[in-house]
């Protein structure tokens, strides 16, 4: 029999299955309310919209939406995603935009063209694991920045690409999700946007933009897009139908200098050859037949009372050692919970209690975030939420009483 | 500005934009008649089906094919694919399947979790060359060994890997389309296809065997599946839904060896998360509803007859000192012409008399194949056969008589 220890490659022994994956495994049991998933309501899902596309798509261009399509994308849906972008201020052509299979694969492909194995590359922590797990399959050396309820601390990039540089370790790029962050909801104010922007610009470092929740504003003013302040061709702006439409067909697009783009685009033909253009055809569609904006409206309805009630149930719920922000927009809440709190160790308490979350380390590379907790709020219904928060009240305080408890013996005991 | 030479991976540095490609585009000007693509004819398509199963689909369970899915694929297709490939006499449970963004992504997944920068493998010469595009992405250093009319020559192959061994250079992996070869069409016989396993087990080399045709046979008897004769976990095995339903999708599915199947999953978590579920459900529901085997058979002889018309009209067009062979399946005829003919300069001339095929020579990894074309059956309407053929012809005796006398002229000249 095969040794497949010997044949693996280095990134394959690197890699390991998610743990949190299997946590996430537990909390689809049965009778679970589990906050833990990222997933859109699929009350969200425009079905009908959909069926009527698909039956318009099938009846008119069969040849098409069944086909291959080029390795770039569908060339309408590329050039109406970059009409729509110009008219948000981006100085955008279609050959600045290419359809990825979901944002996961433009992490892969910019990892794929930028990344020799023990490259430097900088993100937040917290940060979306997704993007660190695409990193690290192109075996990245990762650095962290703390991020905190503003986004990512400029001091501290500054500081740790200064040190990086003089250890001859310079990054490729930064990772940043500077609006409604994924985990912690944090969205980067215009003037520390700028400052990423000059900090990059020092360097001579690229930016990628990772913006999966940006339309999802339910509060507070629109930030600018980091693509549309640079002038040196430098931000790379990942988005995705996922959020706004459905994450069934696996349709999202990039934006960035075309150099880049264009890379890959090679490499992309190399990966997967095409997006499925069945779904990029309805996502095409979907803005052409004048339903999505609409359609945001309603989503951004929806999630704003859950996310409101949410806040709610915590305020009733939580006890006063908890912290938690008020996201202005996304879909998720971020807790912080005392220091002497492992949430990973509490987790096991709130599954018998028939409620789950993510743990918050999971999201960060090193150590930390042991007493962080990530809550979704755009999957459960309303009174799903009232109950599972009002239950995880109850294990937060009861997790906390027994601590505390320990705590005292600790300091009591000799 | 950015200077992306500066900053671009050592893999991305040695990508260049397929030639092919470009050549390709040439192909697509109005008025040409091209056999150039490897498209299946849209004619192919079961639009009414696809129409039927998907109304099916967003009426009973939009929640499900609108939303993410596991990485491994929707368990129902996994499943539905295993108890087909047993019904075939294939050893398989739903956990050796693995459902990839077409097959494409299999190559890019096994290159990922197999191949260190610079590790070797063997292919085929000629052979597919989106495979050695993905190898390539990942650095692999390709050897090759002769592709005859019954398919990869096998003392060629056990001296080649003999060679590397010496050399230190054992490789991975070998990577073979054992039925209705892409692109010369041949087919390996039984006897062959278990000398492969005995070369592969003796030096303990993994297989690939790419098999995107081998349900579209017109003639001929089955040849057994390599997986189906390996006892090691030696053989992983890729198979597609673009040619017997369609592209449009990007569904596709490999089968192996669970270990090395559950990395390939891992790889492909943070690849792209998961294949689009719209896409993978309308494959289950075309298994599950039994249109499958029924649709199967209609495209086969809708492909069967354009291959007859095909091998007809080169009969009578193509002059004698052309050589072709008579693919049992697939999509395929490989053509070649005198040792003094070099079909890439002949392109020029076959796009002005408005016909196209791919040049030969795109299909080999070194030097060869200047003097082969690869011609496309399954795309063109059985009248844009024969009035291709025709074209193609005129172009060969007119291309042939040209080099001749210029071949004369050399020999007489001093």
């Amino acid at each position: 029999m095969v040794d497949y220890d010997r044949i693996f490659s280095k990134r394959a022994k690197a890699m390991k299955a998610s743990e949190i994956r299997e946590l996430l495994k537990l909390t689809q049991r049965p009778g679970i309310i589990s906050f833990a998933g990222g997933l859109p309501n699929p009350e969200a899902f425009p079905t009908k919209v959909t069926n009527e596309i698909v039956n318009e798509l099938l009846d008119e261009m069969p040849e098409k939406v069944l086909q291959y399509g080029s390795t770039e994308g569908i060339p309408p849906l590329r050039e109406a995603l970059a009409e729509r972008m110009r008219k948000r201020g981006m100085d955008v052509g279609s050959d600045h935009v290419l359809i990825t299979h979901g944002s996961q694969q433009a992490l892969d492909l910019i990892s794929k063209v930028l990344l020799n194995p023990g490259d430097t590359i900088v993100v937040g922590s917290p940060t979306y694991l997704g993007a660190t797990g695409a990193f690290r399959a192109f075996q990245a050396n990762i650095k962290t920045v703390p991020v905190k309820e503003d986004g990512m601390d400029m001091d501290a990039l500054d500081a740790k690409i200064e040190e990086l540089e003089q250890r001859g370790e310079k990054p490729k790029f930064i990772y940043v999700v500077p609006t409604f962050q994924n985990p912690s909801g944090a969205t980067m104010p215009g003037n520390k946007r700028k400052r990423l922007l000059e900090v990059a610009s020092k360097y001579d470092v690229l930016i990628v933009e990772d913006s999966p929740y940006s339309l999802l504003r339910y509060e507070g003013e629109e930030q600018p897009h980091l693509i549309s302040m640079d002038d040196e061709d430098r931000v790379v702006r990942l988005q995705t139908f996922s959020k706004i439409l459905a994450p069934g067909f696996r349709i999202a697009w990039c934006v960035g200098p075309t150099e880049l783009i264009d890379k890959m685009v090679i490499a992309k033909q190399a990966t997967d050859l095409c997006t499925n253009p069945f779904g990029q055809y309805v996502a095409y569609k979907y803005i052409a037949n004048g339903f999505i904006d609409e359609h945001i409206n309603y989503i951004k309805e929806l999630y704003d009372s859950k996310r409101l009630t949410m806040l709610e149930a915590m305020k009733e719920h939580f006890p006063k050692e908890a912290k938690w922000n008020r996201p202005e927009g996304g879909m998720f809440i971020w807790v912080k919970l005392p220091e002497y709190i492992d949430t990973r160790e509490m987790f096991e308490r709130a599954i018998q209690e028939n409620v789950a979350y993510v743990v918050g380390d999971a999201f960060y590379v090193g150590d930390g975030g042991k007493n962080t907790m990530r809550v979704n709020f755009s999957h459960s219904s309303e009174e799903e939420i009232k109950e599972g928060i009002m239950k995880l009240g109850k294990v937060i305080k009861k997790e906390i009483k027994e601590r505390k408890g320990k705590l005292r013996d600790t300091i009591i005991s000799p």
